[in-house]
C-alpha cells in the first residue's frame, strides 16, 4: 500500500491536529483511505526543525515540553524552512504557517520552495493562492506535482473542489457568501441588542477576534477569499484591488434595527458575479437580507456559499469557517484529493 | 474523442430535456467535458420505440406531431422497452419512467435489463435505488458496469455523490434532510395563514402538488429518499418499513400559530443517525425547528441535507427539490461521473 512521506510546515493549532489525527487515527486512515502518511520533517518558528527520513515519533512532537527544541532530539533549534523543504524526502509538503495579506510571505515562498523542488503541496493560507495563485499553479504543473488549497476558505467544508467537481458541465454565473465568522458573530449580536465596540469585546473575549480585529471586520479577510473562489472557480483573471471591499464597522445599531423591523437582517456578503462582456465583478460588501434570502439563516460561525449555476440555479453549502480540527481535514482532504488523481480512485469510508 | 451512445427509456420532461441539452448544447458539452452523446434508442409509452444504431435526430424527436408515433420514422409503436434495453447499441441507459412505491416497477426491471446486458444505467427514479439498490449495484458489479442515480434524492444537486466524494476520511454520524418541496411550500403557506386544504389547492394549482398529495404531505416521498440516504451513506442495510413516517395532515393552525410564537417554524424533516451499537434510526416527522437551525430557513421548493460528520459537524447542502432542467441535470452528472471513473479524469468546465 502507498504511503505517502510528509513534511508539516509549521506546528502550531492547524498541522499539530493532523499530526494528532495520524498518530490516534493511523490504521484507520490506512484502511479507510487506501494509503498511509508518514511523518518525515516538522519546523516551526518556536521548536525549530526536526528531519527523519525513517519518520518522525509523533507523540515526542506532540509532547515537546517547556522551552525545549527540536535540537534535544536530534534536529536543529533554527527553523530552517528553506534547507528543510529543499532537501527532506517528504512527497507533499504541507504548509500551515502564516501569511501577510501584501504579498503572501512567508507562505508563498514555502510553497515555492516546495513546488520548484518536485513536492506536492497543501496548504491552509490563503495567501498564496489569493495573490501568487496562477503562478503557483502554473509551477505545480512545470513540475508534475499537486498544488491544494481547501483550507483557504472555510477550512474543511467542501468549497472550492465541491465546484469543481461537482458542477461538471454546469455554468457558473457566480457566487455570494458568508466567509467571515467573526464578522457574522459581530453582526448576530448586534441584533441582539450590543453595540458595535461590545460585540466586537464579546467576540474577543471568546477568542473569535483578534486583538486587532481589522482583518476580519473591515473584510480584509473576506476579500482574499472571493479573490480565490473568483479566480479559482470564475476564471476571472483578476488583482486583489478589483475586490471592492466595505466592512461591518459602518453598520450602526439604527441600521440593524431598522433592517430587523423591516423583516431583513444585515449580513457582510461577499460576492462575485460574471458579466455579459464576461468579465468579474467582485466586491465585499454589508448586505440587508430579505429572511428568506438563503443566507441569512447562516448565523454565528458557521459560513456558507450560495453558487448561481445555469441548470440548477442557486446551490448552497454550508459549514464551519474556521476551527482546528476543521482545518487539519482540509490538508487531509487535499492529500485525499492527490492520491485520487494519481490513482483514479475516490475513498470511500 | 470518446463517444458514449445512450438509450432514453421514458420520453417524459426529464429524458426530453436531457435530448434538448445534446442537441442545443452538444459541441459545447464535448469540449467542456472531453466526451460527446449520441442517442441511439428512445422508448416511450405514447411514441413507441425508436433504435437508429448511426444516431437518432434529436430535432425529429422532440417534434413529432400530434398522434404520430416513431413507426412515421422507422421505428414502432410499441414501447418494446425489454427488447430495445437488452438488444440496442446503447452504453449507458438513461432511465426516467415511473417507479411505484411497492416494488420500483416497472423502473426496476428496465435497470436490471439493462445491467444485466451490460449496460451501465442512470436513473432519476427512486424506486429502484430505495427497495432493489443493493441488488442492483451488486449486479452492475457483476457485469462491470456502473448504476448511477443522482436525481432520486434533490434531482441534480449533488448530494448523493457530494456526500460520497467530498466526505472522504470523515465519519458520517446522520443527517437531517428537507427532501419535499411540496410539503416545504404547504407548511410556508400554513405559516403565512392558510389552512392546510387552502394550501395544499394553492400548491396543486401551481403544479406543486399532485391531484392526489398523499405521496408529498404524507411523508411517503420523503420516506424513500431517507431510506436511499440512509443505506448509500450509511451502509444502514435497512428496509422502507424500518423508516418511520408520519407526514403533516397532522400539523394543525394552531400548531403552526404556537410555533410562530415561540420563534419556530415546523418543518418535515427525513432524518437517519448512526446509534452507539452501530444500527441506523431513520425517520420523517413533522419537527417544529428553532429558526437559527441550519434547516429553519429553507423555504418553498428548495430542498437541503444537512450532514453530522465527525471533524466539520454540520455541513448542509442546499438546492432545487425538482424540476425538469434539474433532474435532467442529474443525469448527465451521472454520466460525468461514469465518464471520470473510466478515465481518471475530472471534467471542467
Amino acid at each position: 500500500m502507498t504511503t505517502y512521506d510528509i513534511a508539516l510546515i509549521g506546528f502550531g493549532g492547524v498541522n499539530r491536529t493532523l499530526a494528532e489525527l495520524i498518530a490516534t487515527r493511523g490504521e484507520g486512515l490506512r484502511s479507510d483511505l487506501g494509503f498511509g502518511l508518514r511523518v518525515v520533517a516538522i519546523t516551526d518558528l518556536r521548536l525549530g526543525s526536526l528531519v527523519q527520513p525513517e519518520g518522525i515519533d509523533l507523540s515526542m512532537a506532540l509532547n515537546l515540553g517547556g522551552s525545549e527544541t527540536f535540537a534535544v532530539h536530534g534536529g536543529s533549534a533554527d527553523t530552517n524552512n528553506e534547507s528543510v523543504i529543499h532537501t527532506c524526502t517528504a512527497d507533499i509538503i504541507c504548509e500551515a504557517t502564516y501569511t501577510n495579506p501584501e504579498d503572501g510571505e512567508p507562505a508563498v515562498s514555502h510553497v515555492r520552495w516546495a513546488l520548484e523542488s518536485g513536492k506536492s503541496v497543501c496548504t491552509t493560507n490563503k495567501g498564496p493562492v489569493a495573490l501568487r495563485g496562477a503562478e503557483l499553479t502554473s509551477l505545480a504543473e512545470q513540475n508534475g506535482v499537486h498544488f491544494e488549497f481547501e483550507g483557504a476558505v472555510m477550512s474543511g467544508t467542501p468549497v472550492i473542489r465541491l465546484a469543481k467537481k461537482m458542477f461538471s458541465g454546469l455554468k457558473l454565473n457566480g457566487f455570494e457568501g458568508i466567509l467571515n465568522g467573526t464578522s457574522n458573530y459581530v453582526l448576530g449580536r448586534m441584533e441582539a441588542g450590543l453595540d458595535y465596540d461590545a460585540a466586537i469585546r464579546e467576540a474577543q473575549e471568546l477568542g473569535y477576534a483578534e486583538a486587532n480585529p481589522a482583518a476580519d471586520v473591515e473584510g480584509y479577510d473576506v476579500q482574499l477569499k472571493v479573490l480565490i473562489l473568483a479566480n479559482e472557480l470564475l476564471d476571472a483573471g483578476i488583482e486583489l484591488k478589483d475586490v471592492k471591499r466595505q466592512g461591518i464597522s459602518t453598520v450602526t445599531p439604527e441600521d440593524i434595527n431598522k433592517a430587523s423591523r423591516a423583516g431583513r437582517r444585515w449580513k457582510l456578503v461577499g460576492s462575485a458575479q460574471r458579466n455579459p462582456d464576461g468579465t468579474v465583478t467582485a466586491g465585499v460588501t454589508p448586505v440587508e437580507l430579505p429572511l428568506d434570502h438563503g443566507l441569512a439563516g447562516v448565523s454565528g460561525a458557521t459560513n456558507a456559499v450560495a453558487f448561481d449555476t445555469d441548470l440548477l440555479g442557486h446551490v448552497t453549502v454550508s459549514g464551519p469557517g474556521a476551527g482546528r480540527v476543521e482545518t487539519a481535514y482540509a490538508l487531509l482532504s487535499d492529500i485525499i484529493a492527490m492520491h485520487a488523481a494519481k490513482t483514479g480512485a475516490v475513498a470511500h469510508v
